[in-house]
């Protein structure tokens, strides 16, 4: 039998991120039941996103804006890029309120396996705004992975040549963080970034 | 500041029944990433069930069409009609594939705290199918729930000069279940409705 549209909507949304079929017909009977006040605009909203997202032509940050809401921000410090891996760590520092300056956004990174290579990563992009002279300081904010550090490490080098400090993140034990939970590596990490209190 | 158009959408997908902000957050980011493969084919779905789903004039069911596609599948037995309290039953009791007949949806229970009275569940409409000529059964598929019981008897009594076998479904343990999780009233019904091995 063919799959009637509700079956197919169904199918669509238990293929989201941490959804399943079960979810995905909670989900479509909620919004048929709710039709004017939670399905009609949830459609509206997905709607105007998707007509107007695009990738910003400076940062390579996602936005329904190019320059995105950041790079368009004048109040944000300009002379900081921080380069992240991808757009949701661009959401997860913005939650932070950890930092107040432009992004970077590589989408990946550095990977001979993939075929990943530096012009995938905007990396020509991010060497032409790290040379402008009111740039001081490149953040690298990549995972503490191996494909993160390997990246870092490139980009580092890549980078010294331009006339700015170049830092990465603390690594160390998580806030909240307990140690016997803690791997060796990240105990390690700790221990060489102590601080006197 | 005001709500950007991804933090608005993020907020509306949160919102829905089983997600919350980190889900929504994945599930827009999931959906941004992937603008062709999946973003697009989603609000085509979604526009297409939103456009068209309406209510069944017979049974009340939530479908793109009207009749809704089980009222109107020839193949299906008319003799029979099953009363359910919400569309979920219903998509529940096709997945079972136990009941080949048709439904009336009620939309909920009788309810004096709601102001839920007979004509709220479409029970005019109810009768009048239950007294057609080829309608020989009526299956009160209520939740065993002290509100879908009250219904049920209620529907019992309403139905009893209609020329039909009232029925209701089997109470008892649940397929997998084990006894010693079962609560006395499931038990007690369990023993009453033994069967000869």
């Amino acid at each position: 039998m063919a799959e009637t549209p509700i079956e197919q909507l169904i199918r669509q949304i238990a293929r989201l991120p941490g959804l399943g079929p079960r979810s995905g017909r909670r989900i479509v009977l909620y919004l048929l039941q709710r039709r004017e006040s939670v399905f009609q605009p949830l459609l509206r909203a997905l709607s105007a996103v998707e007509a107007s997202v695009r990738h910003c032509s400076r940062c390579r940050n996602l936005d329904v804006m190019d320059p995105c809401s950041i790079c368009a921000d004048r109040r944000r410090d300009s002379s900081s890029i921080c380069v992240v891996e991808s757009v949701a760590d661009v959401w997860a520092l913005e939650r932070s309120r950890a930092y107040s300056g432009r992004y970077h956004v590589l989408g990946g990174t550095l990977s001979a396996l993939d075929g990943t290579g530096p012009e995938d990563l905007g990396v020509p992009l991010l060497l032409e705004r790290a040379a402008a002279l009111e740039v001081t300081e490149v953040v690298l904010a990549l995972g503490a992975t191996v494909d993160g550090q390997t990246t870092a490490h490139y980009l580092a080098d890549t980078l010294a040549h331009c006339d700015v400090r170049i830092t990465r993140l603390g690594h160390g034990v998580p806030v909240g963080g307990q140690l016997d939970y803690m791997d060796e590596g990240t105990l390690t990490a700790a221990f060489r970034g102590r601080r006197p209190l």
